[in-house]
């Protein structure tokens, strides 16, 4: 068998998320429909993260296992000749069996875009989302200090996660603008269920000056969901790459 | 009754072009649905260019008479209140009765987005032409140099025109690079019918070595579409903007 891990980019708008679910389009779906008329061998994949409906990737990752002695840049081309225009391989490697996309992954990184401006943008509107009051930056950067660290972010989780362990180190959080656009990225060891999302929405309360900047200390402690601000739409989230050790 | 000229950004891909058309969703449609939301009255507009189905606009100019009293700014945000994601106004003022968007327009500015490297873009692939074989920068500006200028540019119009007169000025053709993206900028003080796809049709022929640019002269006399190359796709050709003379 030959192992194989892919870099796949996705424009997540017209897909129901990453994970195959019945009756509706998923990225997993595409990818094994793709796999099948290369291949013509049905591959069940994983992927390093199972992002939500609307949420785009520039480097998800995907572990493909197949019968068939095709090299890694004939799977990339191949795969990219029969992929819907909203799905793309960039890379494709071989792994050792071993290899785990979602358990082996040390860090993901996150970027979340804003378009801020009072104008909405028919390009931009698919990729960020747009806040129209303008934002400090100065106080969603002081508010990102006290997220940064390991800490209990149960207060940045939505419901229906399984997991039982809430202590994550989120090893970088950090804002800048770029013209009319706000990108906050953060690479963290693992994100809780719409942490990323949860975090945006809660700089945004803090950047328009509902919220201060020093009560996020407090909304960690607290572990209350409601003590944090809303969920940001998913269509301004896109996953950037996946992290792994030097063995992998 | 007040007159206004609008400029509208939109993005192309799921409309039929922006002149109306029964039983199709086009850019004129939805901006005419939207003054009768706003205005309550019906206002059928008048653009400067009608582009085709799939083709994107920057900076279309649309004129629009209301007897209402509204003010531009106004107009400008309730429009885009009510308007779809796809489609924008960013600026409105009021202009002499007179003005006329089409007969009016001293000069308009295309431009023409190519991405060329062998991967695909989710992201791209909406708004610019994959050509996945290296396209030669120099040898297009080359060619460039031949289309500059006023000349009867019939070898580089569709048939189903009803122009007469088919000498132009294109006073502008440029070519450059930037990052895997080629742009390239036209200028003309009209049009003729698919002229723009046309050419770049014919300077991706020159940049992929197929033509050399040298033939360009022979086609413009040619007055022959056939000599020309193919026409390029609708979705990487932006309307970017429409110019008047000072008195509008």
């Amino acid at each position: 068998m030959r192992h194989f891990r892919l870099i796949v980019q996705y424009d997540g708008t017209d897909y129901c998320g990453f994970q195959v679910q019945p009756g509706v389009p998923t990225i997993q779906q595409e990818i094994e429909q793709a796999l099948e008329t290369v291949l013509n061998e049905r591959i069940r994949i994983r992927g390093a993260s199972r992002t939500d409906a609307g949420v785009h990737a520039l480097g998800q990752v995907v572990k493909v296992v197949t019968g068939r002695p095709i090299p890694a840049d004939g799977l990339v081309r191949s795969l990219n000749d029969v992929l819907p225009d909203a799905v793309c391989v960039t890379r494709a490697e071989r792994v050792p069996a071993s290899f785990h996309p979602q358990y082996d992954a040390q860090c993901k990184q996150y970027c979340y875009h804003i378009l801020n401006r009072p104008l909405p943008s028919p390009f931009r509107g698919r990729y960020s989302w747009h806040v129209t009051a303008p934002l400090d930056i100065g106080s969603i950067q002081q508010a990102a200090v006290h997220l940064t660290g390991r800490h209990d972010f149960s207060a940045f989780e939505a419901a229906g996660s399984s997991a039982k362990d809430k202590q994550r180190t989120l090893s970088d959080l950090s804002c800048r603008r770029e013209g009319h656009t706000i990108k906050i990225t953060a690479e963290c060891d693992g994100f809780l269920y719409k942490m990323m999302r949860i975090i945006v929405g809660t700089l945004v309360e803090v950047g328009l000056g509902r919220m201060h900047s020093s009560r996020i200390a407090d909304i960690l402690a607290s572990k209350d969901r409601t003590a944090a601000g809303p969920t940001a739409p998913a269509h301004g989230l896109w996953l950037v790459q996946v992290r792994y050790g030097t063995q992998n």
